[in-house]
Formats: structure tokens, sequence, C-alpha cells
């Protein structure tokens, strides 16, 4: 028998679902304040020290979504007994977002539907035909993981060439993939530069003002990882001056306070006005979201606490010291 | 030597770059009301009658892009002497923005880059999450030339089984392209449904409201076509009522007065409000357009005209009989 806390909001059906697939030895409680002083497993993306010293028998944490967090990665590391798992069911609606992000941001599709909405059929004043052609030209995808080869594989599909970047090459990978430090001579061959990194203090600010500087200025940028990775008001600025031609963002600066999205006030994602750019795609960080991977998610995690529940190794291990 | 009359706005520098491609044996001259006695070749989209009267010697008519008008073919059948070419040249542009309509459209990036540049996060009301997923499921590609083949490329590129149509599929298709009978018994199937046929007499209103009712409730429509092809009434409703789950049109069914885009006054693309829907992604008839291949339809224009001079055989002759 597993005790398992789940601190993590889940919509009433997908918790039926869920307790549905877990074998009779897992047993399950849900939400604050009930705490129970004796579980092994949580399930929660931002615990506080608190709620990972709640229980003396914690031994894994699990983050029910991709990557992990900052915060929660420098906290746990404090607890070498927890073992950090995380569920990376979402890669196919974020490569998809991400290509969709990369065309909008290409074609300009954004501003072009704003205008013929109000019926106005020219091209729009200084887009030049706001368009970028991506086939034949080079995509230079940073993070080669599920994400990244998604993105790669689409990439190829519409003719470009594809470079990859990782920490670590792996032998497997095609010849095209390199070392980060390869980052300053591959920056300026890239149309499209897509980024697809786990956010650890490694990755964090890998792209400034420096490396922007290095795009060509027909690129576009498309970021689905995590927005601190690109330095913020370096993005705006090369964006507000056409320094590259486009970006297409999904994750940001600022965020609304936790479990109030939709909820919230509206919170501006940063603190520069990337709404008044015409060349930018502006997506409220839902690459993740679509409603048939929802049960994946569940699915996913089912399987992580069947497995511990039977004793066999729970897949999806997060390596602490790597950040992924 | 041959004598050229080219009816068809082109910039200054696009001109000069052609007289520069063009062997000294090519004479050209340009505008209206100029039209010398007896030019042998016009390049002209939509010539009149006196038009094709005014020379004798006529006895070629390059429509200089791809497809020929139904007007224009209707009219030159009446010329059995005069030969019918086109300059497909713009293929390459239309097929990626083709994909990014198809993505555009299966993502709502246009409504929800519109709420958040308000700064709301959540979910937009009615949207589910705004997303179907294409991998794994099947793109239905109606008309299998040069933009169709790009599309399909793209498609398989983002993990979708590709299924073509065309009119008389070729020895050397791949397995899945059909004739166009087989329609009904494809459309239930398709998730993504894109439109890259020629306009013809066969093709006007191929899609009715019975065959738009066979596609499913998570289908995404693209038209890079011509309006016609879908009927307008049904489409609109089709839409508006969530029988389809969204479409990513840029070609319509009203456009402003020839040669004044950009300057007329607003023009409505069609009789139904399609501007008042969030499901749907609005281009204004620029799927073809690209600064970087503007370029090309003068080299292709320069190639024919060669041809022509040197007494080869010119390329892209359309067959009257099919319409392109």
């Amino acid at each position: 028998m597993i005790k398992v806390h789940l601190q993590f909001d889940l919509e009433p059906e997908q918790v039926t679902r869920l307790t549905k697939l877990l074998e009779p030895s897992v047993w399950l409680s849900l939400g604050q304040p009930a705490l129970p002083a004796d579980f092994e497993i949580l399930v929660h993306g931002f615990p506080t020290r608190e709620d990972l010293l709640a229980s003396p028998r914690l031994h894994t944490l699990i983050i029910p979504w991709a990557g992990v967090p900052l915060e929660t990665l420098d906290l746990v590391k404090e607890f070498p007994q927890i073992a950090v798992h995380n569920l990376p069911y979402n890669s196919g609606p974020t490569a998809e977002m991400a290509v969709a992000l990369l065309l909008a941001a290409a074609k300009w599709v954004v501003p072009y539907d704003r205008e013929f909405r109000q019926h106005h059929w020219g091209p729009l004043p200084g887009s030049g035909q706001g368009c970028v052609m991506l086939a034949g030209k080079t995509a230079l995808i940073l993070g080669y993981g599920r994400v990244g080869q998604g993105v790669a594989k689409a990439c190829r599909g519409l003719g470009m060439h594809v470079v990859g970047v990782r920490r670590t090459p792996a032998p497997t990978d095609p010849e095209d993939v390199y070392g980060s430090d390869a980052l300053p001579k591959l920056l300026p061959h890239a149309a499209a530069l897509v980024i697809c990194l786990p956010h650890t203090h490694e990755t964090s600010g890998l792209l400034g003002e420096r490396e922007l500087t290095l795009l060509p200025q027909h690129a576009v940028l498309v970021n689905v990882a995590r927005g601190e990775i690109v330095a913020e008001e370096a993005l705006y600025h090369a964006l507000k001056a056409r320094r590259i031609f486009s970006a297409g963002i999904d994750v940001w600066y600022r965020y609304p306070p936790r479990h109030a999205r939709g909820k919230a006030r509206p919170t501006p994602p940063s603190n520069f006005p990337f709404h008044e750019l015409d060349n930018v795609v502006m997506s409220p960080h839902r690459a993740g979201w679509s409603a048939e991977t929802e049960d994946l998610r569940i699915t996913h995690l089912a399987a992580l606490l069947n497995a511990a529940a039977g004793d066999e190794p729970m897949p999806n291990r997060v390596d602490l010291s790597r950040g992924y």
C-alpha cells in the first residue's frame, strides 16, 4: 500500500478517472489543508518547505507537468531523500503550438486578420509583404528533447534545414545537433529560432542582448519554454526596432497569482508593452493545453503511481543536478 | 525577334530586372493604351475580347500568376490560335500560408492573441481549449499539384496521415491519392481539409452544404484556392453553428475593383459576416505574396519569353479543356 497526497487542481471527472485507473493499493488523499501525516508521494508543482516536511515518509515528489519550476528545484535539493518526477504528457500539443506560432509570426497572420476584419485588403503599411519564407532556410532548435524533436520534424516537413542545440548531444542524435557553446556560430544562420529548453539556472538569460543581436533581420523567434530564458528588455527592443522580423511568444515575464488565471484582474505579461507590437504573436502560456491530452496527464500520473505501488521503477525521473 | 505586350502592373525596378533578363530578340511594350498592332505574346490576366483581337499575330497569352480566371478561360476558348501559359511561381509561399492558416485555425491563435493583448490569461469562453490536435489525424488535400504536394509534405511533418484528391490521379502519385468521386467517403475522416484546387467549371461549388455536413465536428477547413469552390452560405453557417471547428480562409466571394486593392473603399469579402466569427482566420487573398518570390515571377516570365524568342517550347501551358 502506498499513500499519495495530491495538491493540484483537478476537475471532479478527472479525479474519478484517476481513481478508476489506480491499483487498489494506492491510497489517494486530496486538497488542502487536510495534509495526512504519513503520505509517501506528493503530487504538487510548487510545494513549500512545510509541505516537504509534513510527512517523514515522503520519498517522491511528482510535478504534474513538464519541467520543474526553479524555486521547486532549489528547494527540493535540500531533501536528498526525495526523488522528483514529472509528467511530460503534453509535448505533442506544445510542439504543434510552437509550429503554429512560428508560422503565424512568419506570415503576420494576426495583424492581417485584424485589418481584414475591417475589410482592408492591401498590404499592411510597414509589413513589407508580411511574410518571410521558411522553406530552404535554417531552423535552429534550442532544446532537443520531446518538444524540440517534434518541432524539428515539422520544420523538415516545411522544407527547412534543422539544426538542434542541447546541453549534451547524444550519440543517437542526427549530425546537426550541437552543444550550447556552438550558439554564437549558429545564431547568424537562424531563420527560425525555436526555444524548447528546460528552464534551469544554466538556461536563465541564455539569450541576452548579445545573442539576439547575432540573429539575422529576417529571423522569427519562438519561445514555448520559459520567459526567463530570453532577456525581456532586449527581446522587446529587438522586435520594436525590427532588428528581427517577428516572434511568437507563449511564455512570459509576469504571471497572475497562481490558481487565479482566468479569475484574476488583467495582468500584463511583461514590463514592456509587447501588446503594442504588430510583429509579435501573443499567447497566454497555453502551448500545452489540449482537451485531448488532459486525459493523458491522468493516464501518465496513474502509470507513475501504479509503478510505485508495484515497487517498479517510476518513469520520468528528474536529474536534479541538470534540472530536468 | 518576338514582340511582347505586357499589360500588368509591375514596379519600375521589376521592369528593369525583366528587361535585363530578356534576350535582345524580345521586344517589350508596356501599359495601356499604347497597344501595338503586331504583338505576338500578351501578358495579361484579364484580357478583354478587344485585347485578344488587337493583334492578328497574337499566338500566346501569359497569365502572370498561377491559375486562369474562369472568365479568361471561357473567352480564350473562342481563339483557338492562342495558347495560354501561366506562371505558377508562387506555389512555395502559397503552400506555407496554407499550413500557417491551418495551424492558426486549429489553435485559435487569433482570438487568443486579441484577448491576451488585453491581458486576459484564461481559456476563452466557448473555445474549449481553443485547440484541436493534428498529429495522428488525417489531412485531406484537394488538389494535388505543386501547392497540394507542398502542404502534404508539411502535414506529414506534423505527424498527420495525408490523403490527396485530384481530378486524375497519376501513376506516380503515392497510394493515398484518389479521384474526386471518392470525396463523400473521405470527408468524414478529414481533421484538416485543405483546398488547393484550380478553379474550373468542374470545381465551382465542389464543396456544397452536403459535403460540409460530412466533415467531422473537429475539422479545420483551409481554402487557398478560390472562394467559389466552397459554398459561401453553407460555410458561414457551418462555422457559426460550430458544425466544424474552424477555418483559415484566404480566398473570398467579393473583391474590391481590380487594381484598386489597398486604395479602394473597404470591401466586405462576403455577403455573410465572417468577420464576426472567432473560429475563422481571415486573410486578404495574400497566400502567394512574398517579397522573396516576386523576383521569381520575373525570372519565370523571362524564361517563358526567352524560350519563345529562341523558338523553344514554352513551359507551363494550360490545357484549356481541363482549365489548368
